[in-house]
């Protein structure tokens, strides 16, 4: 079974030497709390309270699962106390403004509060996560009077908070959408409709439960300009605290391959009394102003996954013992040499690392982007805001897309490392595997963000400027290394010929679908994966320098963690990286290979 | 919830239009019974068996599971009704010899079975799958009075069998097998020890089980080759029937990820009687002679797994609307287009029929080389027994490894087509993974495989002969096309090119290896599934030639399904095939980026 370790020297690496934070921070508006002090404190302690208190329920939690009595939700034998306990700590508003019950933190520092609370125990960590979600819709579109009545007690994490998208007939096809929302002459509306799978629905572990729904006035047109966005608490507020039941309520649990401990719920809407947030028949737009921050979230169950197999794999390669060294014995001493002497065994642990070592790296690049993002809608600046999001919104899908891909085989290979013992419940493996299967599937399919890569984000909004202006980054990085890193000669060729190949890519396929409109649907997901391993790539050769740097300057207390980088990097160029070629090639075929048979002609009888 | 159709169609295209099995069989010396009529018969009513009686069992089996009551072992409800039924119509036997109470027919036809029931409902045909390991051994190594005793009621289905290999200290390493067996005076031994992982090793579908199991006499030189193999009955043969209670019995079921009606045993064995199978010492060449075959059957199970999701994603994509199609909205009339419309939707359909019917194109050549192979033995024809079984050793970790890791993929890609009704128990997709993720485990991992076939077959064995051979069947069969099937000189051209290349790794690593022997450890994975790309770009021109020929002949009662045939190897050529690049690029490079990490450097605290 796994215990979960947070990578506090890996997250210092990145913080520090990769990235420099402490300057970010400086920098940033929010950002004058953010000491290195602070920061370091926030590590500690948050990582104490997720190996001790929260990780230890992982496995029982997904044993127990959530039960569903007379309307109510049981969560697993001491989610309650652990909540508690995050509460108590404030963990909850971290990066929520202080006039609503935070501690206005940059954005960043959440993230990496969600990286370890994630990796320890995601079921868990669904509970706080969903309520973000709310939080952030209420702070960017609610009115002064909402925030006071429902951000406050999301802030302090005394009530919960869902996002109610989803219903039977519809996920990603949020137009068809059906919950009717009838005005009451007191300027409530009443709500009837069914929403499905919705995370933290219902649950024990907060006061109150504040719903964000989406919902369609009478007049509303038709299709997703027609809908608007509610708030629909369990309790109707009352006096700062919550009051009567309002008439929504759990009318199911969804039984899942994994997230079990997380309770995913039918829930029920009976003329239930709701808010109107943001204009009406906005709904979408206000449920998207923050979906790149959600998305980065789920990017980081990726990085979470691939973390966690990698710590229980690499436990057992060095204690296992099986076969010897193909190179001769390395142990004669032992019964057999232990698995980690063995090619492929290593070859498995390092596509672990590789993975959530470099997925961490962008999903820290990309929390920067955010930090700024946020200090455009603080200021108000709204050119700001908009260059930041556009460099948070290219970052996004490729992140969510291909990091829960590649978080999901490196949950896969955890097992595999393992043999048949990974297969068995009480190693801890293949929950790892069945919990983040979902992360491909919710918050958009690797599928819709492929679309909403290449379709959306690089053709339609941007003309290819978003490849061109990461590119630039890329290749401004890779001829500074060529000028003052002998050493990454040939990592800086690597990075101009993608950063080129790149380009050239988006540039054939921007000309062909011009004729051939189904190219983009064809060519997405290639094109997602690619862009993830040219990222990767980056991600990595940034790291590298760093490592590089820190040789060449001295002074490292030890340099082993350094080399090991160097170490890892080389895996990655090698062994990774050249999946690139496969994704390069099929991206461009002729659509005629996908499109061209008839639905009817998929299977004879 | 998919509900199982025997891809028939399919089958009989690859049968009589791909490999032509009538000639086949005419030239086989157990091949007379063989006729098309007789096939036909046994595809109908073997699909008819699967589809009404053991695929309505596949969801309620995982949802019940096994339970170990007093020792005994109950399988989910409706099992035994079904063993029954199956053991009724002969189809235990169907491949092993008459004077045993089989029909007597090739082996290709035993495997037709197993698909068709493995596809139905895997952990099913894991009960009758097991014992057809327990009787080839005896079939090969067992003597006259032990056939008659335990081959018989086996070859009849009244007795179940089972193979009993791993210790809790060991798996692959079989060399760390502690079992005792202590010879009794009567000439029997006396076996003790601990057996984990052993499917079907306690049920209740038969009055008897025939456990195989490997253990070591007392004066039995160390490791590997002082392993011997036993029969040990669960009861003590009588009069032709079960007789006294011997002293083997099930400690413990193991919970695990999926294959969950299916029995999986901790066996203990405590003094219980045994009798020794072929000679002292030499139990794991006897437990070896079929593990060839038994692959191919772990190979089917990637098949399978391929074709189930398929079936299940296909149904769904055509009922379910969500979106418009990029080219312009399809069917109007509706709130919204099926998802058969999107091209990312469609590739990953495409990947998965290319998956199984490629896939299952390589098990029937398989197959046929099994039969050869099988024919040597009953003719004790050496050279042709060895001829064939290099063949079929070649093919054998290609397909094992391969198509159990893209079976996993296609399964994967079903619960990716429902989207998050993917990831609900009640659709039955997420089952399909869990059961499908054992196979890239059990019966050798895909690592072990890749060894298997880099180390042993091609280098060890052959000095890469192997690879000579088959790409050199590839070869001719692309010069053939050049000449006779002018539509297919851009096909044949990318097969030359990939036998050339092929050989031409082969060779590197070899000159290689000589001087860095950790290569082979780290190319093997690579070079694994690089073959099996390549096995199934052959597998896929050699139906796209069968159909193309269709084609031009004319007289075939519909063109569509031959047209399918072409647009899914243009997919496969085009989409699939291009991943082959990737590995080629990265099996050569360095093994100092996979072995040069110290093993303590892999994490920092």
């Amino acid at each position: 079974m796994p215990s979960y370790k947070a990578p506090l020297r890996d997250m210092r690496f990145l913080l520090n030497e990769v990235f420099d934070f402490p300057a970010h921070y400086r920098a940033l508006a929010n950002g004058g709390e953010a000491t290195p002090d602070m920061v370091e404190a926030i590590l500690g302690e948050c990582a104490r309270l997720c190996e001790e208190v929260i990780a230890p329920l992982y496995h029982s939690g997904d044993e127990e699962g959530c039960h569903l009595e007379n309307g109510e939700v049981r969560t697993p034998k001491g989610f309650k106390e652990a909540y508690d306990a995050y509460v108590a700590g404030g963990w909850q508003g971290l990066s929520h403004p202080v006039e609503y019950g935070g501690q206005g933190l940059p954005m960043s520092l959440g993230a990496l509060k969600q990286e370890m609370l994630g990796t320890a125990n995601w079921p868990f960590s669904m509970y706080p996560g969903l309520s973000l979600g709310a939080m952030n819709t209420l702070m960017q579109h609610g009115t002064e009077e909402q925030k006071q009545t429902y951000l406050v007690p999301l802030t302090e994490g005394r009530w919960g908070g869902t996002m109610c998208l989803t219903e039977p007939q519809c996920g990603t096809d949020l137009g068809q959408v059906k919950t009717r929302a009838q005005a009451n002459p007191d300027g409530s509306y009443a709500l009837t409709g069914t929403k499905i799978f919705i995370s933290s629905g219902e649950h024990d572990l907060t006061e109150n439960i504040v719903h964000i729904v989406l919902a369609r006035l009478p007049d509303a047109p038709k299709g997703t300009r027609g809908i608007s966005l509610f708030i629909v608490p369990k309790f109707l507020p009352a006096d700062g605290g919550p009051g009567p039941r309002n008439g929504v309520s759990c009318g199911a649990l969804e039984k899942k391959m994994g997230i079990k401990a997380s309770s995913t719920c039918v829930m029920n809407f009976d003329g239930a009394t709701g808010f109107l947030i943001g204009p009406p028949n906005k709904g979408l737009e206000c449920m998207f102003t923050f979906m790149n921050s959600a998305r980065i979230g789920t990017a980081i169950q990726g990085v979470a996954t691939a973390e966690l197999a990698y710590q229980g794999a690499l436990a057992y390669a060095r204690e296992r013992r099986s076969m010897r060294a193909l190179s001769g014995t390395k142990e004669p001493g032992s019964v057999a040499d232990p698995l980690m002497v063995h090619g492929d065994v290593r070859r498995m642990l390092l596509t672990q690392k590789a993975v959530a070592e470099g997925g961490r790296a962008l999903v820290y690049l990309a929390t920067q982007y955010a930090d700024r993002m946020i200090e455009g809608i603080l200021h108000k600046d709204e050119r700001q805001y908009a260059h930041w999001d556009d460099k948070l919104g290219f970052l996004t899908p490729i992140l969510k897309g291909c990091l829960t891909e590649l978080g999901l085989e490196s949950a896969n290979l955890g097992m595999q490392v393992f043999g048949g013992h990974g297969y068995i419940r009480e190693h801890g493996m293949e929950q790892i595997v069945r919990d983040a299967r979902i992360a491909t599937l919710y918050e958009g399919t690797t599928g819709i963000q492929a679309l909403d890569l290449l379709g959306r984000k690089v053709l339609l909004m941007t003309r290819g400027k978003a490849v061109r202006d990461f590119t630039g980054q890329i290749a401004r990085f890779a001829v500074d290394l060529l000028k003052t890193q002998p050493a990454m000669r040939g990592r800086a060729l690597v990075l101009l010929k993608l950063a080129a190949e790149w380009n050239w890519l988006t540039l054939r396929i921007a000309l062909r679908a011009r004729k051939d409109r189904d190219l983009v649907s064809t060519a997405s997901h290639d094109f997602l994966m690619y862009s993830g391993y040219a990222a990767l790539a980056y991600a990595w050769a940034l790291q590298e320098h760093a490592a590089r740097q820190r040789l060449r300057d001295g002074g490292a207390e030890s340099t082993d963690f350094y080399r090991a980088k160097l170490a890892t990097s080389d895996f990655y160029f090698a062994r990774l990286l050249p999946r690139a070629k496969g994704h390069a090639a099929a991206m461009l075929k002729p659509t005629g290979s996908v499109m061209g048979l008839a639905s009817e002609h998929f299977v004879f009888e």
